[in-house]
């Protein structure tokens, strides 16, 4: 077995589990492990290499803590997305009703809230409290950005509470952040298990096929397009800019683009692009709007960072220093309103950027089914003493993951794929003015 | 090779498709398959049966139509479902640009258009015709039940219309038609595609994860159990209940339930139940009733039939004959407020069935993107010639289908799984009043 | 002053309000009063009659209650209605920050709650606890019907309670108790003041421009006529029939019809009409689907009562006794099924019943803010010592209306009017099927 | 009669109107008039003044115009706004189905349409036409801004294309426009009618209660201030910042403000406010971070421009010359980071700006009735012969607003009403930072 995709744990399960009277099928076996390729070449005969597997996640028949003498706790951390609160519920609930752990807390505002226990007071949870805080976006915790690197500070805290069970739910720096704290908890010989969910908007985290909140995040950013779309049909040159999300990876901005196929071009950190010449992008929309009298354009907010760093630095040597990156999508609002200046064309353009209403809203009804099934094989996961790990899904299957393979790589938008050719097919945009390698 | 497993084609594809520059990334190799199983055990060394899988869709270098020369027709058969509309785009738009066939028919109320091409006049299609269908719930091209048997006459029509290929886009039903449709393409000796869109709004056909518009319906099915929760909260002894459709399958019952978590008791198809007795669903209601002062029950439409088909029985020797058999729904009902009269407890109950405000929607942006998919790579099939296949997705991977293999059984849901255990840890519902085998 | 218009009140007013350092401008005098006509005849000179005029709600410069020794209680009865959660939170919100009342109770399950405080034990309220109830249907409270009637009881529980506001929330039965209660009340020479906030979904309490609610209903029920819309529009002579909430006025069917425009037929309570001969409905819509192939129905609950009356009365003649009035949808339906069977036409028709998703929604916006002034209007009212009024809305102008005075007569849509002329320009439906006066 | 209120035609009126066969109810008389205020002071015994009064909108028993020759236009200008398809769809569905007016043009992108008929060519409109618009958001016939002076052009062009009804639906600057139009009409003693149909999302065009779309505006705006909420909620000290649309009048605001009350500070363009100071708005977000760790607040666009342009003045001394006004929001976010910085308090600041996800809406259906109804009453009036007015509602009742009396002055919010108490006792925001006159 490869020894990334191994899952520690704290020792043996000896505990048996609930079984909900449903006989030996309400289990899962550690020997069982999904295939992380499925692809099956006729020709070489060729298969999948089983090495390459996920351990598959579920409830085991032996728990390694004993349900009356655990405390669990719970903690958000980095900026909001859907589903965050379904999470939360669904760990509570398999807890006290699926194990009776009937000690749970809530820490809030994140790691600072781990560290600072004074200031940020741990909460109580148990299933009233939870009940209806899936109806509602954000978490019920509060969250924070940092404090990840704190590790004695937060051991020595979940010592003092007598922790058995921390679930983090947040993204790579949550993760990683998780890692140095069973590194802590295994110097002391603590038995702590360490769970983790993994949140991260942009769906850029490996080894899981998708992220919770994504498909609630580039759902709603579909409405931004149909607006940018009804605001370029509706004035003569107009045209519609949409900011989304997608840091690092252009998932968000792809998905809704597919969704609505309202979106003439499309940017994304993966695939770099040139603005000018006759094969960059401005000379590619001035035609299009000569030819059709209106655009609509999507972003993701690290497309195009090389131009911008490019741009900045002429800057600086116009002007002194430290000139700060910035905001992509103002940046290209400006390049193309100057571009349009120097044509001595007129052309009304529309900016839209709705992140904040998106990372706030609650999530779609898909999502919520995958939070809960997340929320559920992290208790089964920590129950059974897992540790140092996060819960995936891989081919609609829940997984464990290793944090440290989880963390040890992005996941990024591949251009030469079926995927990008679909894509360019449903939105016909010009090819030349992209840099694909 | 597994027989079942195997495509058939037209001959041998010459022509060389458009590749948008994007090199050989951009297309998909017969010899490619997509694995049907992907668990690997570790402890027996077993690896999934390399026979049991699918042939990958997608483009392929070499088309068996020349654009120019190609005729192609859609057809749109049975109940409404989200999501039609925007198949019906993603094949017309992909045919348009992708391949240059700019000859496109509709035909209008399903195959009976097809039989009677006077009644029901073919439709052009083109992209400008299908720019805004997706906004739309339903179908632009209409829609009927029945008139698959008839298939002289819609070969007779095919002919006389010099279709190259057609897209059905329905059932199982449906399915069965094209699959009868091909048999007389064969015996004539013609160079006909048919390729099917697979649709079933309660997501039981199988080979394929999930079907389109199966995702929307859950979706809005959501709103009905809140909307039955709360009239069950609000009221003393206060019963919501909710019929959702589910003919043979309970997918969208048990998706729906896990999404909102707000429904108490769910009955599906698949798994039977007790009425009566100590052990039974009335008794069960009643102490929960008592206890909680409100309750919600979300049933599939094809639940409890033995129960019913019995209760039917009864009537019979009681009255005289014929009895035909009732909404579920509507017989739950009453067999409830039957139930409490006799116990001379009040009770507040309200029905919902919200099925044909879930048909007609219009498909949410996750299932948007799954029908453009699923349209591109209708049209990539047809192209290379491929036949008697419906477009499938198996471990998030587009596939080809044989129809034969797809219609030998219907899809149902396990309740000897570990996804059934999950569930009935959420919902909590008392398990004594189910009889699983 | 006409009498009827006249707003009792429990004494003089001696405590000075707060006044939000606004001055003078914020509170409103006895002496303002709303006209209740606003017509003025060029011609003729004639003026409005000022009798005929509403006292202006709004806070008082003094109050009859000291807030430290006053203790206010709110009960909701009836069915659920968009936004009576807003009014509860208004409510709470106003006594508590408005004039520093911080002893509230609330009765749960309506005037039942009141009758028997042993099972259902009052709930204290204050801004915490009503935080985010607006974000939900229903009523936090819970409610249920009837028990009006037991006066005595309740007044004495009122007096136990020691409570000296009363605010009712409910309809027409509601508030008929509401003036039994006071007239008890005065007969026992308490000083206990009980306003109404007026519930009615229908919209069909008089000298009230629009009930609460009514918006978000006929807003909702849009969406069933969409639905009805594409289902009709999908099938070969396809008909769509809603059934929408409406026992005696149909503002609902006809609001509804006017924001989406695509009903065909619309049926009201107020507005007789044929069903059968050369002028009567079926044959209008055997017309209307042979030229168009499709048709939308949308009918009040209480449209019709004339004709299943007469049915029903025929089939007794036939049977024997007990004939129970079926649901006018499913009767429509029946009906229609069956006319087009004896003139052997097939037609798809489709019926959609939202009465139960539309009333336990949350207020729309607009809605909200209604409630929210109903609310802070009430407690102006209550604290100023006025009693046996309801919260109205007049010429857009909040006022008080004596119970006995909106209890008098239902308010019905009038066919005689600019309005039904309007509405049959928009739907275009034949002129001769109704019966007007 | 007060000549301002006095409504233009064009000759005595002499065709006979369709009359829907409902007889003489269904026509308004000219004599009947709506009047303005509607108070009546039973101490004073003081009436409203009858001169203050709007004629009553409405069909009229007699046409000026013969249906046959009649040929009608209809312009959109401005901004978008929720609605505006509505509009169109309801005067071209009244003028065809109601009036037998079939020839209609759809005059694009605005005045400028009407200028250069070569570069935009109007669009012949029909029933079929517009039957769906009604669901899109924005205007069909596109709109922009400018034009409105070029007076001789566009009366040219309405000769040349001999239309007889020239519908303008749009802002301040459209109307006055229009009013230009008609004097040079007038000049060249032409017989063609103007009517406007007003709109502005700010709601601040005077005499008419509210514009169209100014509902759907602020209850999306509801959306933006969930949001903000809860991302103010989620964070240590976090704060929400939502900036919405009203230049000059803060009505959007206010109503968003009401509908959701969460927020705890509004700023309209109405009410001036201290920014700095111990009776400042930055030192009671302080007091309000410190006490409950979270605040939101709402800014319409135009409110503190007496601060903006103070701080800008301050800058121009500090630099050179020419600053340019900055965005309120943009502003405010930095006036608050900045004043936090140097109190040295770490704060989460999220801002919000939904301005073009609001503007190209759809209606929401009370909107949409409301459109309906203008777009009829519109036709009623145009069809009349009357001209150079709009058509408005006052009092729930639809009007005749002479042009020149509806641009004669804005519509502003009264911080000395009840209105406003309210509005404080709900947000409970401190009125010290506030400048009342």
């Amino acid at each position: 077995m490869n020894k990334q995709f191994v899952i520690k744990d704290l020792g043996k399960a000896t505990f048996t589990s609930p079984s909900f009277n449903l006989g030996p099928s309400s289990f899962v076996d550690d020997e069982e492990r999904v295939l992380h390729d499925v692809i099956y070449n006729q020709n070489t005969k060729k298969m999948p290499d089983p090495e390459f597997s996920f351990e598959k996640a579920g409830p085991r028949k032996r728990m390694f803590f004993e349900p009356n003498n655990t405390k669990a706790a719970i903690v958000t951390c980095g900026g909001l997305c859907p589903g965050i609160n379904d999470v939360i519920r669904a760990i509570v609930r398999e807890l006290y009703f699926g194990y009776g752990v009937h000690s749970i807390l809530g820490i809030p505002y994140g790691y600072n809230g781990l560290i600072n226990l004074h200031k940020y007071k741990p909460i109580p949870l148990n299933p009233e409290y939870v009940d209806n805080i899936h109806t509602m976006g954000g978490t019920v915790l509060g969250s924070s950005r940092g404090g990840g690197d704190k590790v004695k500070e937060m051991v020595d805290n979940l010592e003092f509470l007598e922790v058995n069970i921390l679930f983090t739910i947040g993204g790579d720096g949550t993760l990683k952040g998780a890692h140095g704290l069973i590194e802590e908890i295994e110097r002391r010989g603590l038995k702590i298990s360490v769970v983790g969910v993994p949140k991260t908007i942009d769906n850029d985290i490996s080894y899981i096929q998708s992220s919770f909140g994504f498909e609630t995040a580039f759902s709603l950013a579909t409405d931004a397009i149909t607006c940018a779309s009804i605001e370029a049909d509706n004035a003569p040159m107009g045209i519609g800019l949409v900011k989304l999300m997608g840091r690092h990876s252009g998932f968000i901005a792809t998905n809704a683009t597919l969704a609505m196929n309202d979106v003439n071009f499309v940017f994304v950190p993966e695939v770099p692009f040139k603005m000018d010449g006759p094969d960059g992008f401005l000379f590619a929309l001035e035609k299009r709007l000569l030819a059709r009298d209106h655009a609509v354009i999507c972003m993701a907010e690290g497309a195009g960072q090389d131009i911008l760093v490019a741009d900045a630095a002429n800057q600086e040597t116009d002007a002194s220093n430290n000139v700060k990156l910035e905001d992509v999508g103002l940046w290209m609002k400006d390049r193309i309103v100057e571009y349009f200046k120097s044509r001595s064309l007129e052309v009304n353009l529309k900016y839209i950027d709705p992140s904040y209403m998106i990372r706030s809203a609650p999530a779609c009804p898909n999502d919520s089914i995958y939070c809960l099934l997340l929320g559920q094989n992290a208790v089964h996961a920590a129950m059974a003493g897992k540790t140092d790990l996060i819960i995936g899904r891989w081919n609609n299957m829940y997984t464990h993951v290793p944090i440290t393979l989880a963390t040890s790589e992005r996941k990024y938008l591949n251009p030469n794929s079926v995927f990008w050719r679909n894509l360019m097919s449903a939105t016909r945009q010009p090819l030349e003015i992209f840099d694909i390698k």
